[in-house]
């Protein structure tokens, strides 16, 4: 099994920026975490700061050899209308991942234009956001 | 360790209720499944219809017993400041849980009186939403 | 045919209530004049001032042996996502009635979360609304 | 007893214009039928697709020999002040009727400007809307 | 002189829930304090989290032995059309009463839909609201 | 002098129609106030409640033998870009002229799409707006 | 006949500022000329810039021996709740009154609190608009 | 192949209102010039002011015998929910057209309630923009 | 003990302007009555109709000798900045007073940009309402 | 002649991403047909998924040697100031290309920053549009 | 040289109010401070609470021989069309000021009706603000 | 001292573009002024017309040896969540720096995502805009 993991803009701070709001670990740590977690998945990370890189990644997942993503879309998820289009146009499942809950942050970050094109949304669990997204693709259900 | 477990208006219809929509899944055949999954868990499930009913058991979050709570407020989730109120009066972590992606449902869906006082949100998975919910709450993080 | 008739908030005030706004009739007399004008139909009412309550009357017209519903739901019309969903779930016509005309009343009462799930509507007519619904419930239509 | 009916926009291609949606009846088969069902009431009916025609129509109210008007707008209903004061000036009962429930349509057919004018709506149930309507106006009440 | 003192949900938290906010002092003491400091008073107190019994309470303002109403909405004042419906239905004064000042809090907050149908309001000064409420229903006025 | 005196939907019922409202003269009477009062000027006047039949008149005002407007759309104020478009393209002034203070009506009322586009606005003061516009077409200035 | 003319903010600059939008008249020159123009009518010219000045100067309007009022409040046309309530108080009728059309300006100017409280308004004559005005005041009507 | 061309309000004008903004050529240059360059499609011109004349006329292209319809709606684009009715009931193909750019323009013409229900939009290149809708309707397509 | 009472525009004309709604006490009678009931309180009364006065009046909270503050500031509450950064300023408690329910009035008067820096609200009770500000400001509280 | 031809992100998708909605023509193909078609004009195409790159490349259009430019911004029409700006800063008539109609999907798509720097809008006719803005730019007009 | 320094509400407590927010230095201060930083300069400062005071001020600014103008509106910036059309009138630069970062403050701070008259913004940088803004008026530039 | 200074996009074409408006200095004229007039501070000039490769810039304020930030961010000033995330990360002050006064352009640039976390706010002063900023990171405070 394959699954694409995508991070928007700033993600690449991580564990350096303001720790005591998310976490001391950085995306690197993330990776290998998951990789350690679940050693029957193939994970591929990616990071970027350009929207437009973003949209050229997602449509890695077309390549018929992906099995699902998790995307963290960042500052983009509440503007970009071309990285909605992006998830839009795949066939397998997408899961929006968030760090910190946008609910409980400022106005602007209420709106997801993201959240209606994926599968589903998990936000708030730091680090272990991403955990339980691999899970809700991995796992088998009743 | 004890969960409660909150269920709000429409969901004891859960398995018969568009069942191509919600799953086969009865909240019963849910509770079920959480304990044999999660066998050292003590899961205390509740539904109601009624909006105080509901705030009433929240309450019991105030308990001291209590280590987490998941909460599905479905149609309330959208309109009950009296929710908001009890679970922001709470010490213990609540996670909001939907089966469906409210995000790609209704416009009057996409607003969420709740996930501001909440740790986090799971939503889209179906009964799986439920499962990492008691991940998310159970689970040791590096 | 069995048909249930549900009453909203406040309406069991009907008759003692500003009877030059709302008519002399209680609840009990339109009641009974269904009863009398519709002799072939079995009407059952249903009165409550508790939003869960009513969602749990109306999940009663999954039993199969109802034909059709009215609903009356007073103040809950315009904010009870809850009454919505529970509706929405039904399989049989449900009919959205009101005594006066919402439109020539205040701001707030211009929107039903309730309307856009209902067969139809029927305002401004006072007792007269019910027994108009029960005719769109009943009657033959070339 | 004499009604005015009266028709606006597009009405004239009911029963040729998607039938299984607005049914097979003309207007023409929509007069006709009341006429048979309420064999003492003397119908006028009217249909145009010129705003200003039906204003001109609905002054007709005021002649004195006119009980009571059933009026569907179509398209003008959530646009047209002209057609609102022109109802707001007559003192006989005007009903707003449409074949459809607006609210389960587009979000600009859920505003309408006569409803608040109107002495009641009736929405929803195809042709039997009407007759309902007719029923409002002549059906004596306790 | 008889003065009923409704409060709404999470209300019975009171002096448990944030005491450096709402102050130690349970309802159970607000009622003691008020009977102790105005003798000449009956007082009737409620409290309940579900919103439709705050209606049924409500009506008891019609019964021609309450001089008087005092009301603490709590997280209803902003949402519930139906409790404005029972005030809006009552001949004796009503007086809405908050222990914080609502404006100083979150936006949601800022809307009532309760204030425009009670006699006055008094938000702000803690338990003591509650004794300047009942003042403004007992007092003599020039 | 000629000035075209152009008068929207349901103006032709003055004087009948709540005349304690609008006053018991007639367009009529008040054509033939103006003819008297202005006995050098020769006015057409102008009535209709089909909005493009008024685009149509507006249009006469390009003969070049017109040397003033005076123009009271009635409903249409508030809704017609048609109307609006037709004034912009005349070169002679044009007055807006309303019996009664549109302000001090319904909400719909407040906005007019044809104000920006005429010369000047009286609005409020019955039959005398006409005279005042008159004046204001007709008179010297210093 | 006695009439207050009161005008606000930066009218005093008339006749200085930007002569070519609002003619090279200064206050003095209208006040002189409507001196002239209607010898029968006694007037008070008062200006300010201060807002509360205004207020006061309004509330004279109540002294018994004034008929009527010219208002230009300028600026505050749009935003002074304050000059809303003291035009609301007197008995007398005010006329509002705009050198040029503010429809035909910024958004802003849109507004106007003053109009819903005045017996109707005149804007867009420049100087002219006050001349109309007080034909407004003093003419018979039929 | 026949296409019906209609024009909405003050396109009559076209040729002798604003030419610098819309170009010297009236309609009938327009229709000439377009029988010239397309010889093999028959053309049939409709312009009207009324907004009820255009549903009537929109309506012939049910008939059966006309290909295509270009629609030109003027100040009724922004307003007419009849219109955009009419169209929809249509089932050839309809291309809305206009000389100038409305989004360049007043924000109230920034909405059409046509845009949705027509094949496709062309605005902003004059005359030019009849032709290409021509192209669009007639041309051969890879 | 020393507390400021600062009334807001309009407010002097109380006692003769609508008497039947604002009572037929002057201001004067106010500050009469209050020093009587309250004899150990030393109040000094201010009105202005000016903005600018009343935050002049407003900063003397700062002179270290005032207690309290009781606010009316009428039709400024609602528009002025300048007031409410006066009032944050101080460290002596504030009361907003208003002698009707301004939630039972115009839409602009819902809402109040002076609210959210006050200690409270006492809005509806007529002169009564300046009674319980001083109470809140002087009463022991348990 | 030069045209720029500019296609901004998820078009590169094209004829792979569903294409019952948006034709199995790719950009390439779409690109090969307008240069058999057109044989005298030189078209420069590209594509992009990055903002930035597409600003860019808008400024290769000041080069004095681009006779015209075709624009397709996808997802960035709708939320990118900066296209807006770049293309606002050209001298060359730019046109606004999309393969459906904005105006039919969802509602975050009706807004377009770019529509009124643009000379015009050709959209909903596929492929076609491209061909069709093309004839706009080159074709002779009377 | 010589410049007008216009302080508005509130700016007078400077120093003393909030010294940890808005520093320790009175408008005396930095009234000394400018002088001796641009000796060449002659500053005129003035601060008052009252609108229309500042009104008149600002007019000082058409005598000619003011060069410049620096404006520190307080909280009149969100709210004083009089201060923004008298700004207007002047022909010299008028630079808007502020001590702290209204766009980091409350929601209604964040609209200026000043800042698209005034020649620019300086905003955030405490009593630099007053520097850079001398700065801005007196620096030769290339 | 290191400042960076960051530029958006579209200002690449700064000298170039309506050099009447945005004046004829280039980019690199502006950074050779900053140079020759501030000798002390080692400036790092930046530009970009992609919004990723600006974030990415703004990172590198988190080296340590950044002492302040300058940033115009051109059309990204108004929609970029992004940007803002990457300035709210910085512990140095960034400067949030215009050419022009946005609120004097339109609507759509009056809202600045940006302002909100910088340290404050110059604009309007054209090449003169930086050296302020520059002034306002170095010079020393009373």
């Amino acid at each position: 099994m394959r699954i694409l993991v995508i991070n928007g803009p700033n993600l690449n701070l991580l564990g350096k920026r303001e720790p005591e709001k998310y976490g001391t670990q950085s995306l690197w740590d993330i990776e290998n975490g998951l990789k350690t977690k679940f050693p029957g998945v193939k994970f591929e990370f990616y990071q970027s700061n350009v929207e437009g890189d973003i949209v050229n990644f997602i449509q890695k997942g077309t390549d018929g050899m992906t099995d699902g993503m998790i995307l963290n879309a960042g500052g983009y998820t509440h503007t970009s209308v071309a990285i909605r289009d992006a998830v839009a146009a795949l066939k397998i499942p997408v899961i929006e991942v968030h760090l910190t809950n946008p609910h409980a942050r400022e106005e602007f970050r209420h709106t997801s234009l993201i959240s209606s094109v994926c599968k589903g949304v998990i936000a708030g669990f730091g680090v272990q956001s991403y955990e339980l997204a691999v899970r809700a693709l991995t796992e088998e259900r009743p």
